[in-house]
């Protein structure tokens, strides 16, 4: 039987006025795997006891940064046995080894981090722990991402050719100041990658979970519309796979009338897919020379691999939170296999440090190709 | 500052192989208000046993059937505050009942009862408790759903004529023996209605909520398309509002094509509103003579209601998990005002025993009004 | 080999300022069957003579009235084969007789007549002619809508239970004055029916030619929500259809958002289709247990009876005016055919006199049950 | 007052088994403004002759060759004063010269050759010529794309920066033996491109019209991804435009789901828009900060050079064929001005042989980019 007792979560990050920290812990909560027991929730020592207190946390149990976090709940009996690392980009590296080092689990949000070096140190620290490291590339969460990459891989569409990936947002249109703005159009705190960065990383991670395949090369043209900014908002990429394969990858901040359209098209020799992350419930596909389809989440055909991570039948919208949380809860079937000592069971799927290393070299590629009058990168 | 202390939660109801059930314990997890601490899950005592350890209840506090729990859970010192009762229709009103005498607040599934008598002797039981009564008519817990309401409410449609609402489901198009299908099918179980009870109460119950116009009189044509079966599975009602606004209501668990198709359409002399259930981020608003608007939850032009329960930005879809989990936090913002013995503070809304009890009287008109020829029933 | 000598066409109505009248001469010109040769285009004689010669007509034939169009024309050797009627609705019967008497075919605009003692005393007339008659039911033109008759004779729906049909405009949402609405409002020149004459009538033959089910009684409940209107602008309808299925008919022109909103859902115990005709080259098909499939005009999957009434390949969207043109085409199949007194073909299909009739006793049917308070009246 | 005397037309090419000579057919009737009187339809007699029988043709007028066609037209008192050109590519140049000297108006189908040498000799011959040149790029005739160009040009969309287009289709996923495919895949009578050539060209034509963007540079990666295929099936390019606008451009003919999906999203620093062809009666403008608003044809909002070439009311589907008409009603508009000498009326816009060449340009970039693996062409 399932060990049911929750796996005691701690934040770094997250406070107040955060958005992403906000929905890592409804993920959190979700499918009651975890219980948010410590926090270092804030650089700001006052604002982070003020967020601690928010959310009913022990006073003693919320830090100041996550350095004393990890030294402390290290030593405790019932200490954190996952920490969920949600700062801006450039605190994950140093954040998440702290963690690491102590042999405790990182749930990280994306990209991995804000140098493609820092990364690489990333990657070295986790291979030296013991400690599981999760990244939530979220919209792998999707039970019709599952279910697409199952067709995929039992050969649905035939032999892929053409991925069309978009992630288009409207928010930075313009020149603006709001905290989530700042921080992500700062190359100090967000890396080398503007739009790349933030959410070209989601749509390449999306298109190569699906797909299966590996980039062999890349072309990016990459724009600052709005003057001033230091980092793209748009983003052109063409892309070649091993294999032969041949994609574009479309990631724009500044298009009006798209709140956060990700948008997933896969076409092989004997059928296409294509799926929306605002509807996310249903997918088109279209097997060559037959009507189209609109498969739907819980609804006739779902797979197996989708069936797995999906919670309420047909026609009940899941949404982005559930997604996000099936992450979480995919990380909770590997941390509670981890306590007796036992391998990540193989059904268990989630974006690992490997994903988050691809993403900062899908940025590094970018950043290089479009410095290059868009030249071809190879990956 | 707001309590945060987790509500004490018990549940009636919901073992293993029930669905809605698991939608309860999800919805009372996504805010982080209640913690479930009890359960009668089954009537079954063995299932209900080994359904409270597969959720990690502590075995002394999972109970053989309610009455003992409501005794039990009302002398403990950390006893539950609130339960929530997801049985079979017919369970509810005694179930509610126990734990409404001894002051423990109640949240219950939809319809009220199964007799329009039993719905009559509840809504007297709870008049006579100290203790809350909410009834998850959930789909009232969409955001976009609040801001339609408030947008009739502040005259963006003018004055309302006609109402079209429609609830459609295919899964009981053939004969079927799942236990889902059962309970729904059963008059002792279910009670006078089939679809009109299970689904076109939520239909009425949101036609209502969102226009806030009362029900004059109703003619019905109810159909049982499928041999054998005992109670309607197709419903046709026509409806009249105090005021001269009219209706139509489509109920089906027979159209084959349609999840869980609940779609509301709202027209006045000054613009209409369309919303899907199953797409629920997305609201069509058209001012007469204007282009139509996509309104988006969380996106421009949002209102004060749908803001007041919004967790994430537009783009991000929420879906019925969340607006489920809007009425458990009502229910939260409410009891933890009962706690210090305050009122339930003026933004907070949820479907009440009242509403429970308008949808056992259309259900019962409908039934009435089909037993004579579709003759108009006064509400 | 088919004769392509074009059909010697004259036109009754149809002058500068009006609607229909266009619209029937541009659905004659598609196919290149007719030419327009003879026009009483207005009641106004000196309209009437301008019109005539906008559309380049040889003023010798360009005539002030029907009947001396009717007489002159008939005595003509190269005189008009057939005539299109497109006036207000109370002057169809005595054109059409003046046509039909000199054995010169008819195609008439719909609802049939104003009155169903006129539509009578047509159908008479049409019984004693040797010529045609053809009613623009011009919905039925469209190649889905074809193919869907198909499929539900062929039993891909299995045996029909549910019709849902509605047709929502809102150009008459508030008191208004041009001649498109003047004429329509009117008793009359109308009848007595408002919306339900001039969509209705659509809707209701739509579901009829596409389920071939024969209605056996309605309920209708009429509203005027314009304050001083005379005639229905909005109307609910519960239909028995012999044999057991039910269906239910909404019409309004007082809806918000809605250009011209005809939608047809069919429901049977092995499928359902779904289709709306501001998108027409599309139409949902459920087989009961699969995933929905989005059939296209001239797409996979299409059937005999729609591809003989489609023109181009798909993803070439045609519209409301070639479905138009079909009716035109199918009368032009019948006409040549007649020229040497041969049948019309079997494969040739469009809406009859007698189809009009079944119009105009619906539009009675409604008026007569709502006067008797949504009674049930035999159809 | 206009003019209403048809303007005599012939054709070359559009025999028997065509495609497109069938659609010019429709679309030169739609408007009743042309009369097909002669026709050289096939380049085997035979079936030029039954051609023309078939549809009507004076056999006095129906020639073997276009040549024939244009000596004797040209000579007679009432010769044709217009000629369709439909065949394949490689047949333009030398047909459209044959008329063009004679001073007969030319309306000719796109690409505007097969090669970039007879694109510039062909616009020579034009240049010389006294008569028209029309191209049918007929996707600038929908009513929506004529608003698209007026919404960016008064600014609606602000500076405009990002563009993408893309035309995909499915029916060369396999390798296939029509007659259709078989030119179209074959360069001697295609040309250098495959897809770029036949659809690329039309969204090409698509974005210049609506954005008046020039085009500076590309970069363009070309696939044929079907063995023994000769021509590019799928192509990836991006665009630099003059003023820093910038673009990507995908069409494919093996994209299964995909009929004939030519779809444009402009975005400027003040809106943006969404138009799909295969539902071309609406249009998605969502001014920055605002709603989303579903523009639709005729309907609220309409700007005046959409209403001038809209013929019906919105919700009444206009589709594929009148498009295409109102590229021939803009010809004739132009030839009637003609006739007695005046200038082609300004409000007047049909694709010109200007077009056409930038469309050869267009597609011989793409070959020579992709010839140097993808590097920049100067436009």
């Amino acid at each position: 039987m399932t060990d049911v007792t929750p796996i005691r979560l701690g934040m770094v990050g997250g406070g107040n006025d955060a958005f992403i920290g906000g929905v890592h812990r409804i993920a959190s909560r979700i499918d009651g795997r975890f219980r948010l027991v410590a926090g270092a929730l804030s650089s700001t020592p006052e604002k982070a006891r003020a967020s601690g207190a928010a959310l009913g946390l022990d006073p003693a149990r919320t830090y100041d940064d996550f350095d004393a976090m990890a030294a402390r709940e290290a030593r405790l009996k019932d200490g954190i046995e996952a920490v969920a690392i949600v700062t801006p980009n450039n605190v994950h590296a140093a954040a998440a080894m702290a963690f690491l080092k102590r042999g405790i689990h990182v749930i990280c949000d994306k990209p991995l981090t804000s140098t493609l070096a820092d990364a690489r140190k990333l990657v070295k620290a986790a291979e030296r722990s013991n400690a599981l490291f999760v990244l939530t590339h979220n919209y792998t969460g999707y039970p019709l991402m599952r279910q697409a990459r199952e067709m995929v891989a039992r050969g649905d569409l035939g032999k892929i050719r053409v991925v069309q990936v978009e992630y288009a947002q409207d928010w930075l249109t313009q020149a603006t100041t709001g905290k989530q703005a700042a921080w992500r159009t700062d190359p100090a705190q967000s890396g080398a990658g503007g739009s790349t960065g933030d959410i070209g990383t989601h749509a390449f991670n999306l298109a190569s979970f699906v797909t299966g395949l590996e980039l062999e090369s890349l072309s990016a043209d990459l724009q600052a519309f709005v003057g001033g900014r230091q980092l793209d908002d748009n983003a052109h990429v063409m892309m070649r796979f091993v294999g032969g394969a041949r994609g574009m990858l479309w990631c724009s901040q500044v298009a009006p009338g798209n709140e956060n359209a990700l948008r997933l098209r896969v076409y092989g020799d004997k059928g296409g897919i294509d799926w929306e992350q605002e509807n996310p419930n249903q997918m088109w596909f279209t097997p060559y020379g037959e009507p189209k389809r609109l498969l739907t989440r819980g609804g006739a055909g779902s797979t197996a691999d989708a069936a797995r991570v999906t919670r309420i039948p047909g026609g009940h919208p899941e949404g982005y939170l559930e997604a996000f949380a099936t992450i979480y809860n995919e990380a909770a079937e590997a941390i509670v296999a981890h306590r007796p000592g036992k391998k990540t069971p193989e059904a268990v799927v989630y974006p690992t440090i490997s994903d988050g290393l691809k993403g900062m070299q899908f940025v590094d590629a970018c950043v290089r190709s479009s410095a290059r009058n868009a030249g071809w990168v190879k990956f």
